[in-house]
């Protein structure tokens, strides 16, 4: 049984902060483990890597086999049905569409001291997307990943992916194809994520890491930050449903499922002006578990983590949800906009009844990697600006200088830092001499 | 003796090898000593925070003075100079202008199929910025941290500095008042940091801290970093000065020496065509070696660090800096423009001769907080994009789900997330019947 709150209850605010605290998951501390494999990686390179893939995917490789060739590629691709290759093309074309929106523009101006100032964006030259394998080796983020660092302009991406007993996955395989990937490994774990920050005889570094893994992927990414970047560490998923009763309940409550399939530590919850309603959605959460394929996973994360929230009004609905900062925020009200203008906090919003959420996690256009665990507040999902980043340009005249030098020999002199104000005065001195 | 080295020398890649990978910074194991702390902070919050105070800083806090008053920031400020003041109200101007050209815009269109996609930009709610004590307490670096946080539109910005015995810094308190800053607390160090994240009684949590710090600081950052958001972890400063022949050896010196002055693990270093030119930059800096204030810590960063190459052409000199990817490089040289457009990775550009590093430290407009350690290959400066985050926006139509809606189906069931694709199909089959 999910938790059924009431905003006006006396209880409310100590049950609705003990479900914004309530810790999901248990990260179990592989934190040595993985250190250990990224100095064996960085010591024995290539030799540590195979050795590894022979123990935990148990494959034998060699540095000509880490690389899956573009031949190898070709064939799984003929594996994926037509209709399959046609829907992994339409969502690679409108997630491109909407990430191409998302390129930063450069800037550059003079301002009334003379300066010419500006900023400048470059791509990553190299970026490395790990994809799990197994259970969780989605397609979909292989192209939710790839196509903003290639829109972002990066000339090579390479792909890490684990195939464990040598089983390619094919539809990972296509997505890879039609994202424009240039290298794929057939890798996985904190040693692929080794390999792509520190190089190895066969696998260039990156400068910077993306994707999703387990426990010690997460670990890996944690250690390597600063030598390369990294996308966020995601959490367990999560959706909020804010409706009214208006709603049909079986949308609503397969929006809820549709995050609690996904593992038994994502959250879902809803969020109603209408406790009837919420009743309803309820009914039929526990209908549709009865059959789901999945049902053991969604069970147990709505059991543990569901919750539906009646609330008076949608204002206080808009201010729960700012407390959530939800990643996943379904507005399903006659106006959705205007409720929408009151959110605050949140990685991604779906407009109306004929929004599901799962349409954003595949054909969308918006990426599906966005930020969880509450980190709505303060970070964004994944874009193309995680693959550009900017360079400051500024340009003195001498009559700029003239204009703020002075300023800077003083703030110079008030930071006790010599140098910096006599580089600002020995021009001064030559300008005025 | 920094070192010297020639781009056609035969050992050169070697050599340039090394002083690539040259490991500047030790970092002191603190990571267990700041666990101990952000622990007590947070099961003891204000008490641990006042004992732990008492201990480094050697002052006695209670809740009511943890915090910095308005009439103490006042009368602090009246021991500022007008011209000092003066001074930092221009950099604040014109750190303000360029940040308040950097603010993102929201998106919204409606496509093809009929689905209306954007995205809208939010400031962060609450930002807290570290303020070192002690000898690298700069109010240059308040103004760069607090005026891109106010301009993104934070409603509370709060700053910690360190008091040790009680000392206050009239300059840093002068430009968190020129900045907008709401809240001063007079605390530092892993306990600052801890309180900021996970608030106190006295001092409610923020979801984003940025500024520098020591190692204590460093790493309770990392530890906090999920709960909050963190900016980078700045290691120590570098420059790099690409100049023709044609220059004052004395400009570029002290240049050099700008940066070598932070600290002994600072690098600086000089690309030139002239062997003869970077003779006597080498010449001049030992000159001002002599009587600068910093010349012990000068002179350590220059001996350990320091770096002049000579290169056959400008072509070679933007390759090597693109491998060093400086925090700082400036282009001294006829055609600066040129130059700069062969540049992939640089926290920052200084263009010309006019253009000391040391303007862009203070009074430029761009920021200074900057990606060290070749970390521009994958990061940017501080920015108004670090106190904003992203919500995309999704709404379909009955129109646009039946044009999507089947691809979305076929994806979930390829990847066995069957409660995804039945959200679609409801919904399909509800508007076709």
């Amino acid at each position: 049984m999910p938790v059924f709150l009431d905003a006006t209850a006396a209880d409310f605010e100590a049950a609705f902060a003990a479900l914004l605290t309530a810790k999901r998951e248990d990260s179990p501390d592989v934190d040595q483990i993985v250190g250990d494999i990224i100095a064996d990686v960085r010591s024995r390179g290539d030799a540590a890597v195979i050795d590894l893939t022979a123990r935990f995917d148990r494959i034998t490789l060699t540095p000509g086999t880490l690389r899956i060739t573009d031949a190898e590629i070709a064939q799984a691709v003929t594996q994926v049905s037509p209709e399959d290759r046609a829907a992994l093309e339409l969502a690679a074309a409108r997630i491109r569409a909407y990430h191409e929106r998302q390129m930063p523009q450069d800037a550059s101006w003079t301002d009334d001291a003379g300066a010419t100032l500006g900023w400048r964006w470059t791509p990553v030259s190299a970026a490395g997307l790990y994809v799990p394998g197994g259970l969780a080796s989605y397609p979909s983020s292989v192209l939710m990943n790839a196509i903003p660092a290639k829109v972002a302009g990066v000339a090579r991406l390479a792909i890490t992916v684990p195939t464990p007993d040598g089983v390619l996955n094919p539809l990972v395989l296509a997505a890879a194809r039609i994202a424009g990937v240039d290298e794929v490994y057939r890798i996985g774990g904190a040693q692929a994520i080794a390999a792509l920050a520190y190089g190895t005889d066969t696998i260039a570094p990156v400068d910077k890491i993306t994707g999703p893994g387990n426990a010690f992927v997460a670990a890996a990414k944690r250690r390597v930050f600063g030598r390369v970047g990294i996308d966020m560490i995601a959490g367990p998923s999560e959706i909020l449903v804010i409706a009214d009763g208006d709603n049909d309940p079986d949308f609503i409550a397969l929006d809820l499922l549709s995050q609690a399939e996904h593992d038994e530590s994502a959250q879902s919850i809803l969020i109603t002006t209408d406790p009837a309603f919420g009743q309803a959605v309820s009914d039929a959460v526990d209908r549709h578990l009865q059959t789901l394929e999945r049902r053991a996973i969604a069970g147990a994360s709505w059991r543990d983590f569901g919750a539906i929230i009646t609330v008076p009004d949608l204002d206080t609905a808009a201010a729960l949800s700012n407390r959530i900062a939800p990643e996943h925020l379904e507005l399903c009200v006659a106006d959705a906009d205007a409720l929408s203008a009151q959110i605050t906090h949140a990685g991604a919003i779906f407009l109306g009844q004929w929004t599901p959420e799962a349409i954003g996690d595949y054909i969308g256009g918006p990426n599906h990697v966005l930020p969880t665990a509450r980190s709505a507040r303060f970070s964004s999902g994944l874009s193309v600006m995680d693959f550009v980043k900017r360079t400051t340009l500024a340009r003195m005249t001498p009559e700029a200088l003239r204009a703020v030098g002075p300023s800077a020999e003083r703030l110079a002199a008030s930071e006790s830092l010599q140098a910096h104000g006599l580089s600002v005065t020995a021009r001064l001195r030559k300008l005025n001499g």
